[in-house]
């Protein structure tokens, strides 16, 4: 009896979950419900696409459909929203244009992603209020932007997705306000990290506004307008960029287990607590490796990941996914901004007093080769050297740099492992002091710390 | 009483030895012995300064002799050769200007440096047949190149120093002839990877002449005759870089143990083999900790380790050294060219069948973002699965992507482990699966590997 495999979710980790499993069994039946009408995308080449340097949406499609149809003998349907799951009859309940209808299920894997976190406001409900989440969202601001109709713009929330979604409206021209409640930006640095990144937005000529609510839209005679700070702002369009919640409800309904954001729960194998059924991408809380626990890092690697671990062990193979340690990296304006473990303000939540960091500026290059840039580490680490994380801010290479630090936290480095590192130096790419080295060294001497 | 530091050697590793003693001990005298006119500069940047991309060559010091001589209180004499060593009676003995002398030392630090190996053919000692590996070396042929007087230039060897020559005068518009004994570039590269690198050279109008003798050179009427392949070429330079070797002999002949190609054995504190005599740099052969044992393997990161640890200990501090893993990174025309541990030949040389390597083609970035370059990835392992090395060559970065290999090898890094590691990810930095991540998951199936 061939197995029939039901992934919720046609995204990244959706089709990386069904492709796995087509890898691991060529005869079962896999059938993907794709709540919009695309698959297979990454969401994070959608505010390149907006900026033009990506021609055609489809583009961003890792395959296209017919591809996962005919050659992977997938049978993904686009436009197909699961509404509900029977755990115990193995039976997903779905919608799409002619009605909707169930369909029964040998191994699940929920792969629903997430969604923008949308505030109870006013006025939310207009057109030109927009989330930039799918593809459908995007190529809608789009083709307004092709078309000239917007020329000035709210993002709302100044993490990382609200300013790349600035930094791409910029390149189209458009005068761009951001909005952000908090009084920094990007609180998945810290503070001193994060005001970097604020003077690189401004300096390039973009209305950051700290501190300032956003209070939804009305409209008058000539348009939208914003409601930030207590004063109307006459927009063209509203970017909501709050933040991303697990879609988690079907599976939660059915008596999923979930934890940190509502997330779903999962094992090494991507199981959830419900029997036969696994889940993966932006709708699960993967093992934080440093803290030791589930959190909520919703990114691009771990979804792609977790949906091939998720997809293979569904299928019969064996897989595992350990988990995160919190890598990231965001191009904003002219600056690398990366990411990994902790930021000194989670150490401390979690470890005390025993948190410290330390700061220093060194350079991506040798100092007399042309175009040797400052390159700012924060290194996050325990008072008797144990290492939690590290921020990296420059013009020059950051995001391959932070990745030094992140193998150093799955390998449990402290201080003198990564004093140690035998790391490439050529006067085109590296000092012969890399600036990690140098953090790592000044690491060492305890008034180099950071006291907060 | 105050303590004598002498330093043989003024270059990166003995100017890293004086300073580093400086800071453990305010009090102590510290003579620094250089052979040459110029201290305290690194000799990977001088490709660029003939290429013209330096201005100046003081461009290249760390500081000038005045900042060491009044900032730092060390006694710097240029041109001054250290000529013997009693290290029963702690005496140094010298050559400069004023005939010579000799100094009595407390502690010694041997940072001399290498030599480039120079063949014993004929007409070699015509002073346009040069080599660089001193800054004196660079300054007289960038002035012949600033003159136009070099249009023809011969490079005898295909190392990575050879090469960073062959670009540098290509650079100037010196039409440009490498000659290599080898039938292939780069012996620190496995084949394959190499023949990219010769590729790279050949397409930028390089004459790479592989399998080609150097017989030494002639002069007639018109001027310089080089003999490669048994045929005559007319050159205005010959440029030989056929390799470095340690400049050991005066603590060798005092007694100290010499290992890998005559290199000086020193422990995890710089020590040699002699009572009060510690050496750092090029000069020694420091631990490889994949292979666990000594290698003489001269590079830049590792010499100025080496002499902050010999002088911090020689001055009475604690530090150390661990060793290398042999990483390395080279600017070849628009391509980098990185390496770390062991290559396939090397492990198969050291671990027999029980070496394997895996090969892919990743990306440097999202696949839609403008200006992704293809990634070559050799991953090097034991057919069990533990890392043993990698070799990388792309337009895009490989400089910081080798260093993660580099942080595996030193963490004892298996496939899994790099297959687990959460790497930073964003379309302009990035593909959602770093070139790492496939090359570790190719190498999980047998039948991907290199048989060779």
């Amino acid at each position: 009896m061939t197995q029939r495999l039901v992934v919720i979710g046609g995204g990244a980790a959706g089709m990386s979950a069904a492709s796995a499993a087509r890898r691991v069994d060529p005869a079962c039946e896999i059938v993907v419900l794709e709540a919009t009408g695309h698959a297979g995308y990454g969401l994070c080449g959608i505010p390149y696409y907006l900026a033009g340097l990506i021609g055609r949406a489809d583009e961003l499609l890792s395959y296209p459909p017919t591809y996962f149809r005919e050659r992977r003998r997938i049978d993904l349907r686009l436009n197909t929203r699961a509404l509900a799951l029977d755990p115990r009859r193995h039976v997903v309940h779905y919608r799409n244009a002619d009605g909707g209808g169930r369909l029964r299920y040998d191994r699940l894997v929920v792969a629903a992603g997430g969604a923008p976190v949308l505030p109870p406001l006013p006025g939310l409900d207009d057109d030109r209020v927009v989330t930039v989440r799918t593809l459908e969202d995007a190529i809608t601001l789009r083709s307004l932007l092709d078309a000239g109709r917007i020329a000035r713009a709210l993002v709302v929330g100044a993490g990382y997705v609200g300013l790349e979604m600035a930094e791409g409206l910029h390149a189209r021209r458009v005068e761009v306000t951001v909005a952000e409640a908090l009084p920094r930006v990007m609180p998945t640095l810290d503070e001193p990290v994060a005001a970097l990144v604020a003077d690189e937005v401004r300096r390039h000529g973009v209305d950051l506004r700290l501190g300032t609510r956003f209070d939804g839209v009305t409209r008058d005679e000539r348009g939208l307008i914003a409601l930030i700070g207590g004063e109307p702002l006459p927009v063209d369009v509203v970017v909501l960029a709050i933040g991303v919640r697990p879609t988690a409800d079907v599976a939660a309904r059915a008596g999923a287990r979930t934890g940190p954001g509502g997330a779903l729960l999962v094992d090494e194998q991507m199981r959830t607590t419900l029997e036969q059924v696994y889940a993966a991408g932006d709708c699960i809380a993967p093992q934080h490796l440093v803290l030791g626990r589930p959190a909520y890092v919703p990114l691009g690697p771990a979804g792609n990941k977790t949906g091939r671990v998720a997809g293979t062990v569904a299928a019969g193979g064996q897989a595992r996914f350990r988990g995160v340690v919190g890598t990231a990296v965001v191009k904003v304006f002219d600056l690398g901004v990366a990411r990994t473990g902790l930021t000194l303000a989670e150490a401390q939540a979690e470890f005390g007093a025993r948190a410290a960091a330390t700061d220093i500026v060194g350079r991506s290059r040798a100092k007399y080769y042309p175009g040797a840039e400052p390159v700012t580490v924060r290194l996050v680490h325990e008072v008797d050297g144990k290492l939690l994380g590290a921020q990296m801010v420059s013009a020059g290479d950051v995001a391959k740099r932070i990745d030094v630090v992140a193998a150093g936290l799955q390998a449990g480095f402290d201080l003198d492992d990564l004093l140690a590192l035998d790391l490439s130096y050529a006067p085109p790419y590296a000092p012969v002091y890399e600036p990690l080295l140098l953090a790592a060294q000044a690491a060492g001497t305890p008034s180099n710390r950071v006291a907060v």
